[in-house]
């Protein structure tokens, strides 16, 4: 960390300043120059508010040099992280496809696209049970049922299942969950990813509408702080000025994460455009920027789907979906699961 | 709302729309130009599924016409909603001044500072217990002790209090707290604004990160829709490109959702910019634009803050806004309280 | 086009309204509910002026439901653009890999830097003479020298060359440019885009700093309208929030402009990461989402270039990229040229 | 300047770059820690490519800490640049009003908007008469004849006229314009930033759609470095994801600008928000926060202006907004002209 001193900053206020931040274990070291006076700390300085140092009256500006996450930081734990659930791996080179519709609607529906996704080669099945809409009036997911009805469908099956988390005290019902989803709008909720960092379930961190890749990290971080370390990052595109696709897929974001962490990530190109026509390209884009899996939405019927049916595929569609992405892996050779 | 026809749209999928869509309540106009068919849907639309709309073979576009928020648009509820809490009034002609520490620190601090605030001339007294902090390594408040000392503080001024809920399972813990705040992060928390749409108290509900307008409002629309119309809505900031400042003060967004809507709105420039040398100038911005409060960060001790010292003006720099402030306010004949 | 009318629109404005509308030679319906009235035009509303409708006493909103351009756009003209240049072809299946300096510096270093990109498999050299600098201060190109070297390049080695022209009244020293690059800084300077509708050079249409996708079509439409039909698109990224990348690729532009419009898309990854590490898997992404091309940054000795180093590619980083990118061609049937 | 060196950095390539920095004139100190190596620069790092640092083999990353722009910075010139024009002044407490219609259309609509505006106490006439426009078939204004009428107009009201130059090759038809506008499609066109520090007319530079203020500055540098020290800057919205209003006016441009730059700083209400309705609050507003001066739209018949009639306010309501402009200003002290 270096922190830059004004112009005019008073020997007595510097001297405060270094007595300070010695006394929180720093190494500091204090360089004058004619037009700039800068300090370098050295040491573990993920305590130093950065803030309260702005606030001094002697600082100008503070400059962090070193990255605030450690658990997910590849310079710490070279390794690909492999997560392993179910009998399926995700991450190290293997990778998986979750499929399967945005809302849990019923029972016949959820088994029929079950079926329909694991004939085609996904290895997981997603589903809503609990839906964040932005809307109090639209549907809201099937909820504690949902949940059940996705249970059928992996006993049905026997795909594992990945459905999304959106309060704490819902924690119970996920008991039987395979993969607990952390949407985008619940990135910080950070109450939820302390008590996630509890438990014993892989988690898929979606990364938030607006959220930089270092928060995203740093969410992880929470987790991982918790001694939960089987985290997924899911990137699904982000907020920008564009109006022509529903979100912006940020696909730098896969090989920047492998060269700065360690933990799969894995792209979600239905949520990111809300164009079906966009999700084969997209999805062989992800796996050629070396994605660990894919997460594609699948429904029956989408025109008369609950929520979402814009961005849905219809199970023969994604049945042409999967024979491109099967292709792909191949080129690259990966294997599914 | 406007349903736009593919050109090469075949009219068994037509009519077969046009019988769903009536089968829904609806009345229905189908529109053939020589380029585009179009279908107007009058009634209420509000639990029309856009996006199944849009996965129909037939449906190139959708597009709403009439807002999606009921309780919060002025056209339904013309006049402005005024807030009563603790002997305050919000809205309507009514401005208060919420001010304090982000973080409620020790006992001592936070009655000094209460008190140096109100002798200033705020009205509300604001302070973290619940922090949400982007890094789990930082200073995470002192949670259930910090609302007791909050309660300390307003017991020693008279002024009432604000702090954030971070999750469902605290709210207990709120039962003495006069106004409740959504922070940013949670502004999209459902399940958290939905059970707080059953309480009785006010909430300051703070405009997510990158949230639209319409998506704050219908924020807010999950609280009233419960039956709890007492919604402030506080503008702090969207995240842009711009890195000058912390966030970018959306200022037109209080004129606006004067015209939209009948809930108050503030400001609050601490976090908008995360510089305490605009907080004046923004402060009186704000009330030129015609804003019916401030959200304005006080410490003791900035530079020794546990969280966001560098927008935290001293207890001395905030008796100068307050004159700038007390000024604009008596020019634009508006009282505080 | 639909014209939304305000609930309290008054007969004679409407009437008015219609009549001024009918005079523009559209056909107007008037369509009433019982909360709406809307208008819709059909005819060539490219002429209509949206904002003086909106500026009507009786209209509420204005809504465009056909394309703005017709040049670029795929409805008109279905069949893929091929751009023949210098015996090279691009679009319609021909690949293009466009490589150099960002600056052109020196004779040795501009021939040297096309020898090793061609003999990599490049089919155009890319340098730029005059260069966009932010700062008045930063080294702006040798201008009209730079051209003449890069002539001398082509001369040494047989590739076509492609360089930026940042104002009109350097286009005379373009006569022997083999295309013309208009920057993302010049996107919308539409005196320029204009004058070269009227050359006969194909022109490679960067995207703006922050340029929607349609208002990039409408720039290709200023250089189509006037009668020059060759343009090449270049997504470069976008500005967004995100700072861990320069700019943030937008990739699902390429298969989405693939659909509307029939020019030929290509990336330019050097610019949208400016990380050297992300050039090789964001252009295998390029490939794999469909794109014509990829114009990619190569300097002899990055570290002691002009301008953009961190972004330059070494000739030996060069070579393995290369590879990289002729797999994937192969493995999607394209070919280079 | 800053260079953070890599934990692995090699001797000889950090001699060899403390060489090269020595080189240029620069003091340097290498600073060695466990973690990190750093090495400050003091002197004039202007002309150090950052860029081409980052691409050394021992690089990691370089922060700046001292400001790229000169000319434009308070710390250099602490005194407020007051403009002097055709009688008129704008900063150091010069209050301006600069209104009228977006395009010129006719000399008797150009004359009678600008009585209408004199009368109502503005003390510039703004017009186009080079229109950017998005689209190739919109109206592109009068050109040449545009400014005539201008000048007509100038000639029957003593108004100064303020005109938009969109290309260098129009220089000449500026000769007898007041002020000449850089449009935020130009912000960046340098090579017309460049001639425009020749010429002696004040100069209105706009903020381009979604230029950081650095940026904006950097291109005021531009003009200045030439040798015109008249630079006005003008805020007129930037591009967000918000779609309520056509851009998100950046208030805090104003105050923070006032702090870092001597230049005077207007406010564009009109463009920023696209919404005649909020033009009086966002004016206050402006006033409020400490801008030099505003930029209104004003035509005598906003439902049949060529361009932008949305954002136009008739001339009875620029006289309300006036009215309430000048209240404003009377209790800020402050005076138009």
């Amino acid at each position: 960390m270096i922190v830059i001193l004004k112009q005019n900053a008073k020997k007595p206020s510097v001297d405060h300043l270094l007595t300070d931040l010695t006394g929180l274990g720093l190494k500091t070291d204090l360089i004058s120059g004619e037009q700039k006076q800068i300090i370098t700390l050295i040491g573990d300085v993920t305590k130093v508010d950065i803030e309260s140092l702005l606030a001094r009256e002697c600082v100008e500006n503070v400059r962090r040099i070193s990255e605030p996450y450690k658990e997910a930081n590849r310079k710490f734990h070279p390794t690909d992280t492999v997560i392993e659930v179910a009998g399926q791996k995700i991450g190290g080179g293997h990778f998986c496809v979750m499929s399967g519709p945005c809302s849990v609607e019923t029972e016949e529906q959820i088994i029929g696209v079950a079926e329909r996704v694991k004939a085609a080669g996904a290895n997981f099945l997603r589903g809503g049970a609990f839906k964040p809409r932005t809307s109090p009036y639209a549907f809201q997911g099937l909820r504690a049922e949902g949940i059940e009805l996705l249970l059928k469908a992996k006993q049905a099956t026997g795909l594992p299942i990945v459905t999304e988390i959106m309060s704490l005290q819902h924690l119970d019902l996920f008991a039987d969950v395979d993969v607990i989803q952390v949407g985008a709008r619940n990135m910080q909720h950070f109450e939820l990813l302390k008590e996630l960092g509890h438990c014993d379930k892989p988690i898929l961190l979606k990364r938030g509408l607006s959220s930089t890749i270092e928060e995203w990290l740093m969410s992880a971080e929470y987790i991982m702080a918790g001694g939960n370390h089987n985290v997924i990052l899911c990137e699904r595109g982000i907020r920008t000025y564009e109006t022509m696709t529903r979100n912006t897929l940020d696909i730098s974001a896969v090989p920047l994460l492998k060269q700065i962490s360690h933990l799969p990530i894995i792209i979600d190109p239905s949520h990111a455009t809300g164009l079906t026509t966009l999700v084969e390209p997209l999805s062989k884009a992800a796996i050629a920027a070396g994605a660990d899996g894919l997460m594609i939405e699948v429904h029956n019927d989408p025109g008369k789907a609950l929520s979402d049916g814009a961005q849905s595929l219809t199970p023969d569609q994604f049945d042409g979906v999967m024979d491109s992405i099967k292709r792909q892996l191949a080129f690259e050779e990966k294997t599914i699961g």
